[in-house]
């Protein structure tokens, strides 16, 4: 298997697509992904907890050694993160994390990415900034925090919701680093994040939400006695063996 | 809130769509749905575990007590069940539970039966009949089966994979108590089963499987560069606020 951090090339970026329980993980190894992140977004939702105030560390950690289990490279979102969930994750075998600074100061992202390369150096730390998130956008200041992520010793810097190609180009110029971008429906399409030299491109909670979509659909559709998709869907072996 | 036993009603079925995790349940309770069955294979599934043996009851009991807030009756399958679990998911705040006769003597799901509507008389005893599921279907045991659930204090009876509606009919006229049949996608349509007497029309594990099509299909998508759903996904309000 291709070491994790070979997998993020320019010219070829890592199509890392982002589970929340172990079927959607699986699922998606066996359709042919080398690497799975999770989403704790979706890692809350699914267990009813709130996202992005370490309410998922327990769920998270306990999917982590769940899936690491399956033949693939396993990044685990870890919110905004603490060097105890990092070397947890870590030694249930992820080979990676995320971490984020939801737009606070930079110095807790900076002390947290330098104690984390102490504690567990080969565990690629990707590091987001929400300067793009749910907000218009700061390039200057997105531009300034992988600069600082980066040079705190981050292996990847992901800002999602970038998505002008002008931008994106600005912020891989920013760093030496793999860049590492939200798909987006609306945005850029593969081909031309590869072009800007992306190197990372994830999912977040895209796959999770789609995976809802459908199935409030079909149960509506149940109900209303129209059709119901019934082709191409997985079998009991595909899903329910025990890892 | 309607009772739930009051749901199943010969002329309008009670439509019981199945969820295997927090989010799932969730977003069918603001679909609509008056009641939320849960799935074990789903269940299983989505925590890497085997379906049918027991191995859920942690996670079936985690996922009742966390579901058990929304606006909705909840029906929990507990496998083969256990009065321990039955009792758990009842004061947990579930109103039903399946439990499932795997095909074995009747002996056991009949002591089960018994003890639980000693234990808890207002829960809502659905037993489930393996006569039809992924087999060809034995009609006389079948109904000699769910004679003798219904005998035993059932409160309804369940077989999966049940499809002719001639067998159907002849399920329906064997008991005094509601019928349930699964969904099926090429089976009778929901007006021919409610025609039929069904009282109950579940899901089983039809959305979790449609789920997990939907989300390899778009991780798919992303990878091959195609086009990917970005129209009437839910939204972050709607799936991550905690219960």
């Amino acid at each position: 298997m291709t070491d994790f951090r070979s997998l993020h090339r320019a010219g070829a970026p890592l199509i890392l697509p982002n589970a929340w329980d172990v079927a959607s993980a699986r699922m998606l190894v066996a359709a042919g992904f080398a690497a799975v992140g999770t989403t704790s977004l979706g890692v809350a939702a699914a267990n009813g907890l709130p996202d992005g105030e370490g309410a998922t560390d327990a769920d998270a950690l306990r999917l982590t050694r769940r899936i690491t289990g399956l033949p693939c490279h396993v990044s685990v979102d870890i919110e905004r993160g603490s060097v105890g969930t990092a070397v947890a994750v870590a030694a249930a075998g992820a080979v990676g994390i995320n971490v984020e600074d939801a737009m606070g100061p930079v110095e807790p992202q900076v002390r947290l990415i330098r104690a984390v390369k102490l504690e567990v150096p080969d565990l690629f730390v990707n590091a987001r900034t929400d300067t793009h998130w749910q907000r218009a956008g700061d390039l200057a200041e997105a531009v300034r925090r992988v600069r600082v992520y980066a040079d705190a010793g981050a292996d990847g810097v992901f800002v999602p919701g970038l998505r002008a190609p002008a931008d994106i180009a600005e912020v891989v110029r920013a760093v030496d680093i793999p860049v590492n971008v939200l798909h987006d429906p609306c945005g850029p399409t593969l081909a031309e994040l590869t072009a800007l030299g992306v190197r990372r491109v994830s999912t977040g909670s895209l796959l999770f939400r789609i995976a809802l979509a459908a199935t409030v659909e079909a149960a509506r559709a149940v109900r209303d006695g129209t059709e119901v998709r019934a082709a191409g869907l997985p079998a009991y072996g595909e899903i329910a063996a025990p890892i």
